[in-house]
């Protein structure tokens, strides 16, 4: 298998929607990518950085599915990053509530040396300072750097950002803001300019609407599998992220036919997490219950024309 | 093949969108149904009403395809219905500027003799007194009856639509109609619902996002294929409805399976009807260039996950 790492936020969130409310939880884009990940036989390591009001059981929870947490600093007397967001009725939007950045403002990412030959890199949503330092810090070039990015860096950091999508494999973004980077409404045009950007790969992430690969001319779509009630989409696109990697990682295998599969294994297990609030449905999720709803995207979208 | 029983408007329509505007041009549910259903081997009428205003090339254009018109009510000195409407920049909107009903207020549908043991009836969007009229005209039980309709009748005949509702076997309708109808968010609780009103299989058309077929606890998802440029929504359901009620009939065969494809070559045919104004694309669109795009939409949504 090939080495995974994964930096990110690791983080508290505080979570409400129509169907209820948190406390202050377990989440940080790193942990729901971890998470999704280790779901495929994979050597992973997150980069991060937490306060020492971090609960010890959270940290256990990542080592006990086999992630090396080595490369998580936690920082004595300091406050891990905290996010409290309230979604809408229709849970296609939110608005954030609070944003303490705490630890995570000084943040210098070290990655572990075991890790400095890892031949694929996750490199989750964050200043793209500290995607690039990550990055500047590898020994051997790694197979495949798969870059998740957001609006706010498009609105704050837009050189550093472009700096660091130029240097990646794969990006992965939502429609509202692949229009945004590009400028074009069309996501097919869209898609086109940011692989002029750099990224060979342009994953467009459309929520309940499924995802897009581009790869030049080629197009691969994976549908949402239509769910009865969506509970809470914090942490879908990480999933989504982690479950792509992972299989990656797993299969050892970079073309378009493998990510591919690696966008329905994405797609899956974006699906659990949507059913309950936080990680809370992954960290219960079974293998079996994985491999049953895989035969339910097979069937939701394949069909039989000769041609 | 089995004969192909059509009713809808067949009409004038003025369309403007950001990319341009037209004068009255060919349009209607019924011509968009029936030119779309005449890329396959079926034998199809239609039954609608114009005036004497209408062009006798429109008609040819009909006859040309190996429509039968003798169901087509010419009404002398009446005037066609027409239908204006201006589309909003992201094509996902679009407001009625003008709806003249004309010949089509007093229509009372003449099934012809042959076409009254059609196996496949397909209603497009219309009154729903005039869709059940057709129904009770049938001599035989057709195999299939396909149902399209829209929001303005849940609004204004609500009861009739609901009696027509239930004695059909297919109905297609957009999501926000479908919420509408069975008042759940949930497109998933929505389907649920609208099942026990009477069809066993329901067709959800989300537009730019795909359409999703249900029956029972079976779904099955078609993505619209992702275009560089939308030019004209105008008739891209009904072009889905022809191709999905054109295959059905050339194919004899209404099992689940079979619908999978059928709505397949529905999203095939619409996604060319869009990329010019009104019928143009249609009438020009080459036998090669529709298998040419299945074999799209094929690497669009195939993957090979071994389970």
């Amino acid at each position: 298998m090939n080495k995974l790492l994964i930096v990110g936020t690791v983080a508290f969130d505080a979570i409400e929607t129509p169907f209820g409310k948190t406390d202050k939880i377990l989440g940080g884009a790193a942990t729901y990518i971890g998470i999704s990940a280790s779901f495929f036989n994979v050597k992973s390591a997150i980069v991060s950085v937490v306060g020492d009001d971090f609960p010890q059981e959270y940290l256990d929870l990542l080592t006990d599915r086999n992630i090396d947490i080595s490369g998580i600093e936690v920082v004595k007397g300091g406050k891990t990053f905290f996010w409290s967001g309230l979604y809408h009725n229709d849970l296609n939007s939110r608005d954030t509530l609070v944003t303490e950045l705490n630890v995570l403002a000084d943040f210098q990412p070290k990655v572990p040396q075991d890790y400095k030959n890892a031949e694929i890199v996750m490199l989750g949503n964050l200043h793209p300072l500290v995607q690039s330092s990550v990055l500047d810090q590898m020994e051997t070039k790694p197979k495949l750097v798969v870059l998740d990015t957001m609006n706010f860096w498009m609105d704050c950091a837009l050189p550093e950002l472009l700096d660091i999508i130029k240097r990646v494999d794969v990006i992965t973004i939502n429609d509202e803001e692949a229009r945004q980077l590009s400028g074009e409404y069309s996501l097919v045009k869209a898609a086109a300019r940011i692989h002029q950007m750099g990224p060979k790969y342009v994953v467009i992430k459309k929520g309940e609407h499924g995802a897009l690969l581009f790869h030049g001319e080629e197009i691969f779509f994976a549908p949402a599998l239509p769910l009865e009630e969506v509970f809470d989409p914090t942490g879908a696109g990480d999933t989504f992220a982690g479950g792509f990697s992972g299989f990656i990682a797993q299969s050892e295998n970079v073309s378009f036919d493998n990510m591919k599969k690696a966008i329905i294994h994405g797609s899956n297990l974006a699906s659990f997490s949507v059913e309950k609030f936080g990680t809370e449905r992954m960290i219960d999720l079974g293998k079996d219950e994985v491999v049953s709803r895989l035969k339910q995207f097979k069937s939701l979208t394949q069909f039989d024309i000769e041609l």
